[in-house]
């Protein structure tokens, strides 16, 4: 039952593409986003890849009258290049790194050294509880050969599982960022049935942006264009979710995005377009609108995350044989070592420095081995972990399809209970 | 009001102390441990130092008619060590990976291989929910001269904000661990003043146990003497801890300690104490117990938050020259690499391996900086972000304080803000 009218809540996102000495036009980029986020005076503005803390400073300045409160989260060796700055206060901030974000060694990539989060900012909005989320996940470089596609899978798994316990009490929910996903992407349905979060773009009333709400278009100056094929027209991969709450009720009235070419600049803001979001905000005494179990069904949250336990387990079997290679790798280089050992003790030609520089060679090739080893082994304790508690999940929604508490596999580590429990019992 | 008598929930702690291969009598104590937790039949038992898989496997077998349900937290090269056996149903599990753990390079402390985080676990307790954490932080090496005091203080902030952002709608809170911090240790006040949770301890109608709650004795077998100078008795760093919500108060009727020595055993479970906390629990309909706000003064929680910051900015400091030097190793290596340079290219006798030799040491030396400064670079954006944090959280305390919203500094960067804003305005 409402009780006043709503009111509305401005927000904003964009991935900056902001690589200092590689992005193309960066400084004159962020003196035209600060411009933009100045004179529009979202309420908050959700940015991502503001990998310069120098860049961060120049906007926090430009912006210190229109939204004075900020955090910049920071982590991995650059940082996790997402930035919130807000009209209203931000009362508190949590961050929290993903534990799977590609391979140090592939330096082209380069999305290890970003390390990619998901932040939090508590808003305080007249009174009302905001839970605003910022994030940008692990890049796809080839859709038909993904080798990332696991890492993508864990980080939507950790995104979901830190939104739904950190997301309690909030009277309104809003997440935005580059989820580096399509919309029917596995991460991404996992995403939205395990948190009730809404798409704005499928949710608006009214839309005004590229076709099929594309945020990376073969229509901008910046985008490369065989990173969309075969997608000519473009992808949608930037996003602005939702959800309410008891408290509140939300409803996204009006979505745009940037189109490309900004009206009287030489080129536009980012390789990606900017999401605009205006979300009517309904204060409610009562709701049915609450928690993910009355909007969502449970047989389709146990079908995607039985989709995602699959990747999961196959992600495991690439990064096992991916250790196994690099003990292959230490084995070699300490029977390589043999070499430069024998040459020294036997009698024969070789001079004290090529034996020291053979000896060095093996010692490199052992160290890459071993340092190799205890990243994939990491690695794999983490793809382990998310499908333990993939499996946690399963058999949570089983219970609650069967409504049997004692019903199925109850252990997370997929051993079968030998005999059920006598319930515990409060006393009379 | 209470609607119910109370039912009581037995909760048990230990730090196992398993490193296969060098914690002595290792596959004993798991007998006797298992043992122990198959007689006793706490309703939940919180493991830590569990580093080996096969360890846990061993007690989910042996404790798998009693214990049907459990978790074993993966992070980390060796593990998380962290392991929770219970009788009731766990729905849901999550693990945070402490940003800051020590140093690689510190092989003789280990602890950076461990990954060490917290586990939470959503346990269902004849409908109640319980959250249910478990942990382990850094070890403090010298009391003297801490060098992970910084680190510890992050652990704990990091613990403080995982545990209220993720127990928010819990019928009830419990935590039990390894702190490696005394009862007035800077992040074990600062934990309790952000979270409300109270030690068990000190809030106990009984105890029976070793003098002062000591965990780690000396009348412990296992215990080096040396470790507990100044503290010839013991310290007491195992902690339970707990909170109730508004359906359910909670209250500690008893708490034991194991004391060294086990009857009829030659040895005891582990080199620290094993507790055990029977805790009551009385369903209310409603309750002033809720939220730290109610039961903790907001000076005494700006007061420790202002003491943690100290720690960390000077934690930052020590880890920036730490940063410089990696730097100057660096410099020093490339200065070298000309060495080897010159002399393949001006004519002189040196042989070919010779200068492949060399070449081979200035590349390893200028790698080994390279590693350190990503290193040291990622600690000091930790450290950042945790005072940022801190930051936050002082301001609000602040605005508490003087119930003005607009007063103080709000920029969670520590920049003033230039002028207040209208606040956000419901439409009527």
């Amino acid at each position: 039952m409402a009780t006043e009218r709503p009111s509305r809540l401005r927000v904003f996102s964009l991935n900056c593409w902001g690589i200092r000495f590689f992005s193309q036009l960066c400084t004159q980029r962020y003196e035209m986003i600060g411009d933009l986020l100045g004179r529009e005076q979202h309420d908050i503005a959700l940015l991502q890849e503001v990998w310069s803390e120098r860049d961060f400073l120049f906007l926090k300045k430009k912006l210190s009258s229109s939204h004075p409160y900020t955090h910049y989260f920071k982590s991995g060796v650059i940082g996790s290049g997402l930035a919130v700055f807000s009209r209203h206060r931000i009362q508190d901030a949590l961050l929290y790194q993903y534990s799977l974000n590609g391979y140090p060694y592939m330096l082209r990539h380069g999305d290890w050294f970003g390390g990619k989060a998901v932040g939090l900012v508590i808003v305080d909005i007249s009174g009302l509880k905001a839970h605003v989320y910022v994030t940008h996940l692990h890049a796809e470089y080839s859709r038909a050969q993904d080798e990332y596609l696991p890492h993508r899978v864990v980080q939507s798994w950790e995104l979901l599982q830190f939104v739904r316990h950190t997301s309690r009490g909030a009277d309104l929910v809003v997440l935005g960022g580059d989820l580096n996903m399509h919309p029917q992407d596995l991460g991404n349905r996992l995403f939205r049935s395990h948190t009730g979060l809404r798409d704005c773009y499928t949710e608006t009333d009214t839309f005004d942006g590229c076709e099929d709400g594309h945020t990376l278009i073969a229509d901008n100056h910046f985008t490369k264009k065989q990173d969309l094929i075969p997608f000519e027209k473009g992808i949608r991969i930037d996003y602005i979710l939702m959800k309410g709450s008891q408290r509140v009720n939300m409803k996204c009235e009006s979505l745009s995005t940037t189109k490309g070419p900004v009206a009287d600049k030489p080129f536009p803001y980012s390789d990606h377009e900017a999401l605009t979001a205006e979300l009517a905000l309904l204060r409610l005494e009562d709701s049915s609108q609450h928690g993910l179990s009355d909007t969502l069904a449970v047989s389709d949250q146990m079908d995607v995350v039985t989709e995602a336990r699959a990747v999961v387990k196959e992600g495991l079997c690439q990064t096992e044989a991916l250790r196994d290679k690099a003990m292959h790798l230490m084995f070699g280089a300490l029977l390589l070592l043999l070499l430069p050992l024998a040459m020294a003790f036997l009698p024969c030609s070789c001079s004290f420095s090529t034996v020291g520089l053979l000896g060095a060679v093996c010692m490199g090739l052992l160290l890459s081995g071993a340092v190799l080893y205890l990243l994939f082994t990491t690695h794999i304790k983490v793809l382990k972990e998310t499908e333990d508690q993939m499996m946690l999940t399963s058999n949570d929604l089983q219970t609650k399809l069967t409504g049997c508490r004692l019903s199925g596999s109850s252990s997370s580590d997929g051993y079968p209970e030998l005999q059920p429990l006598s319930p515990f019992k409060w006393e009379e």
